[in-house]
Formats: structure tokens, C-alpha cells, sequence
């Protein structure tokens, strides 16, 4: 991995739950959206920063513009999945991540994603991304 | 309605959702402690004010310290409930609400609870339910 | 709209619940894809008949294949949103759906989106829309 | 602890959901039963079985009959908590879990709770607990 880029993709591990489950026996599709959250954090934390600490003490939050999930099979409760993750997009005033999500015991894509995100002040007012984030996002 | 005791009770009407079921074909336990809050929102609106307002024109949280919910029967996607909401408990600094949980169709009970809630401030700090609240509350 | 087509287009009245906002004050992202389940599900009421039904009866599920959903102001704690949900696309084997969150109050436009359903068997294996149900999707 | 009690207590590590929180900024309470879910399915794993099986190949089903939380302390983003379970009860016909959450970082006791279940098939009605079971609950 090159000094200018670290640590540009990521793969998180997700516990499908019970409460995540519908009556059609799989993970309902809202959920995803969720997932796609828990691994944007751990993104964040192997690039080097907390997510939390963004927030708190630098005061950029990562509003999200747009969102979508492509289902191709269905996550079913207690399965283990992979959320691998990666920036797609990185701008002074916006980011965007790419989502894989796979079943880990059999390594089947179960679905595609992507989010894009402003970045904003606890106001919800777009801001730029503070300096010391900039090279965290590959900027 | 007597003057010392408005609104004590009120009844909200919830429609069970997908993303509340789960793969048992019920609505999974959890989502009864929201329909609770749904319902507590709609008391205070019946009691004469918002709990959004009380939130952030007044600064009062009603922080839950406990909650119990017993499950007799089952509710399913697309069951109407009505939840009966009443307070159980108001003292200056906590307030309780008591829940019955029917469906609408065949009025059956499929659930009772109860919360208990600490008056916070925005620190999360104990405080007392301001003087224009208290009698909302049957103070 | 042509007499074939009842009800292509119908609109759904939601609250935002405290559950769905969150420690950015505003309602979370995911959310929106239950409200957009909640909108279809009142939309097919309108189509004149259940999803309920059509699960249950007619063993026909709208399996989700592709969700969607553009930002552009937050939904926050108890605001009532209109949601306003059309079919997109309607061929035998699937059916899309187009949504836009208004904010009531101010009639503001809060997010769109799309949702991509394949018509599936309770095994999740694809099959066409039950013949009743067809012109209920103007097909 | 005897021999004939394997597994009787364990200690599930769950890190708090942006998703999870609310606009207080803290954990939203409804979300802790979901968490002793996840807490309740663990144990399983710790006690030699899946939950899953139990459900799936088994035909027996924990349904919930009752829930409590009491909150003590705020649990807050990116938390990492741990989740104590153990059986407080088990009969043949039904069973009792006890939790207790702590922050991790502080260990800290934020809460503590019981869920209590009846055993149940798959059409959810009472049934007993499968033989290869009993041991695993103490019985």
C-alpha cells in the first residue's frame, strides 16, 4: 500500500440477527443500509481514525446524499458476512463507498452498494473535509 | 375531562410493518418498546402538548430507566393495533405510563407493559419536570 | 390515468417515531426504505387489494432486487411525512416502485427513491405475477 | 459449576450501531432487547448448540413470553459493550435468560435484564424442550 493511500479497503464482519429477519425467512433489504453503516465505521478505523472522533472533535459528519443496494441472493439469520468496503469517491466536500457483501461459509456474493456522502457541520451545513482526514480518504 | 386530570389516557393505533416481523412470521419482541414510545407521544399530544417541544423548547427528557413488556399472543404484518397508554406513576422528578397492547380486529390482548422515566436534562442529568408540565401529568 | 389502471399512484402518511432519528438529530438513512415498504403496502390497498393476501394466499412475494434512495433535507422526530408511491415499471416477472418524501407541514420535498422487486415463490424462486393481480399493476 | 451444566454463563462483545443511537445521543432503549438476542444466540454457541438448528431441524422455537431492561447508565456510539447471559431458569417448558451490559472500556454496568420463553413449535404452540436440549440448559 502506497504512503499516499492507506489502508484504502476494508472488510467487516456482520452477524446476520434475529430482529434483522422478516417473515419471508431472510435479512429484511432496510438492513443492508445498516451494515453498510458498521462498515464504513471499521472503514474508518483501519484507515486510521474513529469515525466517533470526526464527529465529536473535528465536527465533520459524513451526511448521506444518496444510497443504494443491489440484492442478488438473500442473508438469512446467523449467517456470517463479509462487507468488504472501499472508497469510490473522495472530494474536499464529499466521499463515496462501495460495498460488497458475501456469505462467508460459501464466499457467494449476496449483494452490491454504494453511498455517497456530504460532507456537513453539526449544523447539517456543508463544510470541507478538515485537513488531517484529507490523506485518510486518498485526497 | 376534570380539570385536575387531562388526557390520562389515550389509545394509539399502530399498523404492524414488514420490518417488524421476523422469521418466526410474528413481530419480533423488541418492537413492542417502540410502539410504546409511539404511543407515549401520542398521550402527551392528547395531554396537551408535544414531547418534542417539552424536548427542546424545555429541555426535559423523560430518560427510560426501566421497561417490561409480557407477551400473550402474537402480532402480525398488517395487524392494527390499539395500544391504551395511561400514566401509572407522575412524581417530580419520574413519571410512569402503563400499556395494553389489543388487536383492533378481534380486540384481543397480545401485550401489556410498562415504562418508568428519570426527568433528564439535555446532560442526561436528573432534573424536575417543569412547573407547566406537572399538572399535564396529573401533578 | 386509463380505466385499466386503478390506483397507479397513491400516498402514504407517516410520523417520524424517536427510534428512527438519530444521534445526528435527524431520522437515520435506513429508515427511509421501511417507510417506502410501509408506502407500497398502503399503495397496493389503494390497487385494491393486501400484500398480506398475495403472500399468504396467492403465494406471490415482492422480493426486493434493487433500492434507492436520494437525500436531499433531513426527516427529524415527529415531523409527518406524505409519501407518494407509483409504479414505475410492471412486466409479469417484476414490478418497480418510485417514491417522494414530502414533509407535510411545509410540503418540502425530503428524498426519492426507487425499489426493484422480482416476483418470487414463498421458496424465493422467481415465478410470474398471479393473473388477478395484473391489472392491478396496469399490465 | 457441575459437569452436567456446560456453558451456563457468557459473555457476548456487541459495539454500539450509529443506527442504534437516538437523538438524546445515547443508545435507544428498545435496542437492548435486540442486543440480548444476539447475547441469547451466543450462549447458545457457548452451550454447545445454534439456536439456528434448534429452530430449524428441531422444531422448537424460544418465544418470548416476557422482557425487562432496567438502564443504569447511557450506552453511546461506537461503545463496545459486553453482554453477560446466563439462565436464571429452565423447566421443560420453558426457560429464563439474565443479562448484565457493560461498557467495556470502563466496565462500567450500564443495564441489566431477563427475558423469560416459552418453548414453542414451529406453529407456536407450547411444546417441551427437545431431549438433546435439556442438558444443555441445565436440565
Amino acid at each position: 500500500m502506497s504512503t499516499a493511500t492507506p489502508a484504502l479497503e476494508n472488510t467487516a464482519r456482520i452477524r446476520v440477527r434475529y430482529a434483522e429477519t422478516d417473515q419471508m425467512g431472510v435479512a429484511y433489504y432496510g438492513n443492508y443500509f445498516t451494515w453498510f453503516e458498521v462498515a464504513r465505521v471499521e472503514w474508518c478505523k483501519a484507515a486510521g481514525f474513529n469515525y466517533r472522533d470526526m464527529e465529536r472533535e473535528d465536527g465533520a459528519l459524513l451526511v448521506v446524499a444518496e444510497a443504494t443496494c443491489r440484492y442478488r441472493a438473500p442473508a438469512r439469520f446467523d449467517d456470517e458476512l463479509a462487507v468488504r468496503t472501499f472508497v469510490t469517491k473522495a472530494r474536499s466536500r464529499m466521499v463515496a463507498f462501495g460495498y460488497e457483501v458475501r456469505k462467508v461459509e460459501t464466499d457467494e456474493l449476496l449483494a452490491t452498494g454504494e453511498t455517497s456522502h456530504l460532507i456537513c457541520g453539526p449544523d447539517m451545513k456543508p463544510r470541507t473535509l478538515p485537513e488531517k482526514y484529507r490523506v485518510r480518504f486518498g485526497l
